[in-house]
């Protein structure tokens, strides 16, 4: 089934009003995430909206707290997400580094203490439209082995990176394991098997069977042993910065909770060859589609290019559901 | 053969004076590259001493230009490398972006037109015992195709992410290709195949033989897709903020020349809670490294922890170095 923009906005904002978020936030909360199928990441956006109310209803997440400024340090400020909505904290504290980047030309907030923030992209889509750099981060609990190793213990910690042009952003959003878990649900849910190795079962044999992998938790990094050090990287300076909670530590809470975040901005306005800028990128990305593909009917892409395709189809058309999900999210 | 360290660093030196670097450029440029192969980084250090010295040779580096700034913008700095020497130019930005980050807790130098900066690493190790975090990436000529493509057209531009811990760095110094070409030349010299999949051969299979993949240009990207998105945003960047080539535009020069780099500083002392930072970073390592390990005889280890080891034996042994490669130095 597919399901129109408008009503899908609507019948999140209902849910969010209903369970007592203020008009505002429940109206920004709906977009984020209707926007984020309606742009075709559909494993962050409607799908999560169930798990988004569960944490509300159990109060991992207090839905009346925001993030609000700790300390200023320069060009670098210190946020605390206070366990909020992990949308609209990211959204303000995404917002602040860009305040920041005009005045400093490079601006930074570290925030501590954020729930799930839903779908990376989002955050530097909103720098992008600010004409600004936006590279973002967050840690998670501990969702992999560290190469070598058999048990979990580092994040996926992903990681984005946006860059404004005139085709539309270049944007990377990049979990630090092969697959997300929400790519892995798909696969097992649809019974197909991954592309390549994306963990080790029990065994510890490299596997394709996305629920082996899930079973074990031991989904493999990307790049192998490369993943697991940039993760660990991400999550050192997300909770050094923001004066929050490592992976490790957030492992030792019941579910995920308290992640720490990164959002850095740059503003390319501020530069005064804008227009050489703009040219360059726009030759760099031309270049890149003129790749002679491997498979003729595949033509190289830029990430993020498919994003403005979609958005239109699913404007027209409606955006793609699954019927049972749609039931549940009704029920809310 | 092992050399002792102060003979490579003197070696070192009286080339580079013979070629009419000054004094104080000479040594800092030797000690850099022999304390590159100090630490165990072979591929990066001494081995590409013939390399560093032929690009001079040609007039590919100017051996007498240095970087200098082109302008201020808050935090973030342009400045020019005037494709001098690129260790010795690395070394001025990095430093400058240290001062920057002690002003204002993040500091970014953008760096146009520099030569091969050797070991990406140097510059993080910098930022750390400057009790900084560092961040810095280059871009580098085409070397290999985008997912999905058959001819080269991203970089492999290594990314540096170090952070300083009282059990020395962590540091992740890291290519944007699987296996680096310096990496594969060392299996090729030793007719080993390569441990995974690093490339495709002509014929587009899939290969571990790191000849054919040198032959092709088709070095797999670090996670498939993830690798070559990744290196555009990280070139894309460089470019962007330096004023700068794009890896595009150095695929039209005949070599690698005028690459574009960042280099980003984060200071741990302007932050208030530096001790609580700490105890955090070694809460992590530990628990790292308490990872129930795949083989038992190979114990889990955070990136950059093998360093001081190396370091020490490679001072008290002398440091491994190939003959036929000592014997082509002594003749330079």
């Amino acid at each position: 089934m597919r399901i129109p923009f408008e009503v899908m906005v609507d019948q999140f904002e209902k849910v969010l009003l209903l369970r007592g978020m203020d008009g505002p936030s429940a109206k920004l909360s709906a977009t984020l995430i209707a926007e984020t199928s309606l742009e075709g990441v559909y494993t962050h956006g409607a799908n999560r909206f169930c798990f988004y109310v569960k944490n509300i209803d159990d109060k991992v997440v207090d839905i009346n707290a925001r993030a609000s400024r700790v300390d200023t340090f320069g060009a670098l400020e210190r946020w605390d997400g206070k366990q909020g909505p992990g949308n609209l904290n990211a959204h303000i504290c995404m917002k602040r580094a860009i305040e920041l980047a005009k005045g400093h030309t490079i601006g930074c907030v570290a925030l501590a203490n954020n729930s799930h923030w839903m779908r990376p992209g989002t955050y530097g889509l909103m720098a992008a439209e600010e004409d600004c750099i936006g590279i973002l981060w967050t840690n998670t609990l501990p969702l992999m082995p560290a190469w070598g190793g058999k048990d979990a213990k580092v994040g996926n910690n992903p990681i984005v990176f946006a860059i404004p042009s005139k085709d539309g952003p270049v944007l990377v959003d990049a979990a630090m394991s092969q697959f997300s878990y929400g790519k892995m649900e798909t696969y097992k849910r649809e019974g197909r098997p991954l592309p390549f190795d994306g963990g080790f079962d029990k065994e510890g044999n490299p596997s394709r069977d996305a629920a082996a992998i899930m079973e074990s938790r031991r989904p493999m990094p990307m790049g192998f042993w490369k993943g697991t050090s940039l993760s660990l990287a991400l999550d050192l300076i997300a909770a050094a910065l923001s004066g929050g909670m490592t992976t490790q530590a957030i492992g030792k809470e019941e579910v995920e909770k308290g992640v720490s975040q990164i959002f850095i901005a740059i503003s390319l306005s501020n530069l005064p060859d804008r227009e050489a800028i703009e040219e360059k990128i726009a030759a760099s990305l031309a270049d890149l589609k003129s790749s002679i593909p491997m498979d003729p009917s595949n033509p190289v892409r830029f990430p993020g290019e498919k994003r403005k395709t979609l958005r239109e189809e699913n404007l027209r058309d409606g955006i793609p559901m699954d019927e049972r999900v749609w039931e549940k999210i009704l029920e809310l």
